[in-house]
């Protein structure tokens, strides 16, 4: 079934150890859209400058993700600059460029509507909450923040989590939203707010879903996927988005919501999330087969499971 | 089998946010043996001072383990005090008096000769080198060490990872080892300089096993075992050196080693890790039953398997 991605579409420019690039295609919808497309058929909407063409477009047709909600306006689209020279696991920004997006207003295609997926990437709450009450028929919704969001709009992300069946942070975030550092009480708190399930990722370490009204100290109700323990990460940019795009995309993708489907999401979401990091930017993303995919599936299963 | 383990046997003034304990039987030897008594028997190599009496020798025996290899000496026995106010996951210490360990010169009972597993605790690498070298015909030598030795040691330590077939530290003493930032790269480095097998531990996210001579990329040889999330985590004092009871004496358990049994013994380290913080020092250790681990080795099971 078709996932409805809200999000930021931008360019980046990133250093990392393994070398430079000062314009690649980035966005947490980006990411997402291609990781997921899969699995499952994709719809964007976001918003680019004139600086977005052809050529960028592309990247995501050829995926065969539907980009009629990107709205194309005058101005430059947004644009973000890191590094990851001190530390692999954190960028470090160098500088953002709202541009376009600083007045995005996302409007939703009367195509988008029979959407049953709905993945509301990072951005202003406010704006995510706005979707999500236009798209009240919606299966199952899943949305991303980040430490700004939590720290300085509490309450219109408190909004957010009540539409959301699904959230999915870091770890920092969950203890932030919390206000708690052990992680299991934190998520409980998390789960308290509104989602039913949250998925905390653990960056080179996987990720770990909390569920269901009670997680106790002993383990219930929750599922750990590992990381891929790689020899070489050349861009950590976008992981956490394909992470989601993997886990989310598996989902929609599936008959019937089971438990064991949302174990595998979680290890899907892991793979792509490995993909991503291989090359600069989205790279990797564009040029997978659903074999490797389902290769690395079996990698992951036989890095955890004792037989 | 028999594990014979050589190393530290001490008190500890321990503070934690749940509470402060001014005198805990501790020490590596201490915890790794008590972990590993539910698996196999267990001998151990240590010194204390007079301040070690009956009802701590009782801790051991009670357990089974043979203690006819603790040489008590007049003085003080080994004592460690710190915190874990600031951070639950690294221990601030605050005082370390070495006291009768100062002199510590491991005597090997003729009664031990015959022990087949060996595990040498953290300790100057020149005693461990000693022991091992004392210990020819041990069918499988695993051993662990710390930033110390590994700084300003490192020709010691070089040598003992010689004679050792699993090396078991953490991610940062890893990286630091190899000088290498990337924990894959790291790995392979480490298993270049000896042990057939390196397990990294990673507290709160479990632990991973390097083995073999090619670690690639694609998570090649490489297996995952989870920590679990608890909701309260009492005293992470001697989670290590619980983990490493746990996981050899899984292994000293074993008629064969296959490599289902060390995938088993990654779990069975994990789960005895996550007793251990359970409580203040050796208290849930001293009391579990068989039961109680299997129970929770199925959780750990539960927690990472998708079906």
């Amino acid at each position: 079934m078709s996932i409805l991605v809200v999000g930021s579409v931008a360019f980046d420019a990133i250093e990392t150890p393994s070398g430079r690039r000062d314009r690649c295609l980035g966005g947490a919808a980006t990411y997402f859209a291609l990781a997921a497309s899969y699995f499952t058929p994709v719809r964007v909407i976001g918003v680019v400058g004139e600086d977005f063409g052809a050529e960028e477009e592309g990247v995501l047709t050829r995926r065969g993700v539907d980009t009629r909600g990107i709205e194309h306006v005058s101005g430059k689209s947004f644009f973000w600059s890191g590094s990851y020279m001190k530390n692999l696991n954190e960028a470090q920004t160098l500088n953002t460029e709202l541009n376009v997006f600083q007045s995005f207003s996302p409007r939703i295609p009367a195509e988008y509507e029979d959407s049953e997926y709905l993945f509301l990437a990072n951005i202003d709450p406010v704006l995510q909450a706005d979707v999500r009450r236009k798209m009240p028929k919606v299966k199952l919704a899943c949305g991303d923040t980040m430490n700004y969001w939590i720290k300085d709009h509490r309450d219109a992300l408190k909004q957010v989590l009540k539409g959301l069946d699904i959230l999915l942070i870091n770890d920092t975030e969950t203890r932030m939203l919390a206000g708690n550092n052990n992680l299991v009480q934190a998520a409980r708190g998390v789960l308290g707010m509104g989602p039913r399930m949250l998925v905390v990722k653990h960056g080179e370490y996987g990720a770990t879903a909390f569920y269901g009204a009670r997680t106790n100290g002993l383990g219930a109700k929750t599922f750990r996927a590992p990381a891929l323990p790689l020899e070489e990460v050349v861009d950590p940019t976008g992981a956490g988005d394909s992470f989601a795009g993997g886990f989310f995309g598996y989902l929609a993708s599936q008959k019937e919501l089971t438990p064991g489907a949302f174990r595998r999401a979680m290890f899907y979401g892991g793979v792509m999330g490995s993909f991503a990091v291989e090359r600069f930017g989205t790279e990797r993303l564009q040029q997978l087969s659903r074999e490797e995919i389902d290769e690395r599936f079996s990698q992951f299963r036989e890095l955890t499971h004792l037989d």
